[in-house]
């Protein structure tokens, strides 16, 4: 059976983005930090991060993104569904089949598949730093209660990976 | 040689404790979920995270409190300082010797030895909840960077052990 994750890079202080974010800066100002981690692989030990964050992504048949233009890529089909979070899942559970369903687009989607409880799995790179403005993942989901499921720890990111208490 | 910790149970969403802190309720209201952990040890793996608690802050040689009246029990003492930060800390090293030294208090007196370089190694028992509202630890920090250097897991609590960029 499938399960619907979604893979983050968060701040010590529960960012996942800087402020003033934009298309062209989909991190926001100040996230460098947040980021770094994910392309520059040659430094010492990113490596397995970068593949970690990779295996999380690519293990998904499918991906809900938020609204908005995409451009279209290679092998990949970018379908706007406008009719809500269920909606929506349901139609990447459809063109993932077995495999799972990755909620992409930042906090914000994210936050809202949270709430509705319809995600299963949440995994959080902790990128050891303070952003101290941004966009904050848990922003309104007061008393969410996760249960740590994995954590593989690397001398700049640990990744942790949550089961969530599912509502449907 | 010894070194100054800091260990702090934190939420989620980087709070040490909830809103209306008092001297009856020093982690504040609505942050149950953050520190069970600490008391109900009976749960099935609970053991080991108090232990690493209790290890954390019984290696200490002496501890700086925050301001404030505090009871005096067996075989400890308590100095108050008042003289500011690096006297405080300059009357606990002596005071361990060659043990170290913890920060006590929550979130303020650690906010205050990070923001002044003073803190070597801070240890966050990251508990799996959102609280909300509450006492956000990195407040102010922005653009502060750790070094992982030690996590252990646990089914209830992830413990991370972080390096911190002295400044003196």
């Amino acid at each position: 059976m499938s399960i619907v994750t979604a893979n983050l890079a968060m701040s010590l202080d529960g960012c996942t983005a800087g402020p003033h974010q934009s298309r062209e800066h989909p991190f926001g100002t100040g996230a460098d930090a947040l980021t770094a981690w994910m392309f520059e692989t040659e430094q010492p030990g990113r490596g397995q991060d970068a593949q970690l964050l990779t295996d999380g992504l690519m293990g998904a048949g499918a991906a809900v993104p938020r609204t908005g233009p995409l451009e279209m890529r290679g092998g990949t089909t970018f379908t706007f569904v406008t009719g809500g979070l269920e909606t929506a899942l349901e139609q990447a559970r459809k063109a993932a089949g077995e495999r799972d369903v990755e909620i992409a687009g930042g906090a914000s989607p994210v936050r809202q598949y949270l709430a509705a409880g319809l995600l299963d799995a949440l995994v959080l790179h902790l990128v050891p730093v303070v952003l101290g403005a941004g966009e904050r993942l848990f922003e309104g989901l007061a008393q969410l209660a996760l249960t740590p499921v994995e954590v593989i720890s690397s001398p700049t990111v640990t990744h942790l990976r949550y089961r969530t208490a599912r509502r449907d």
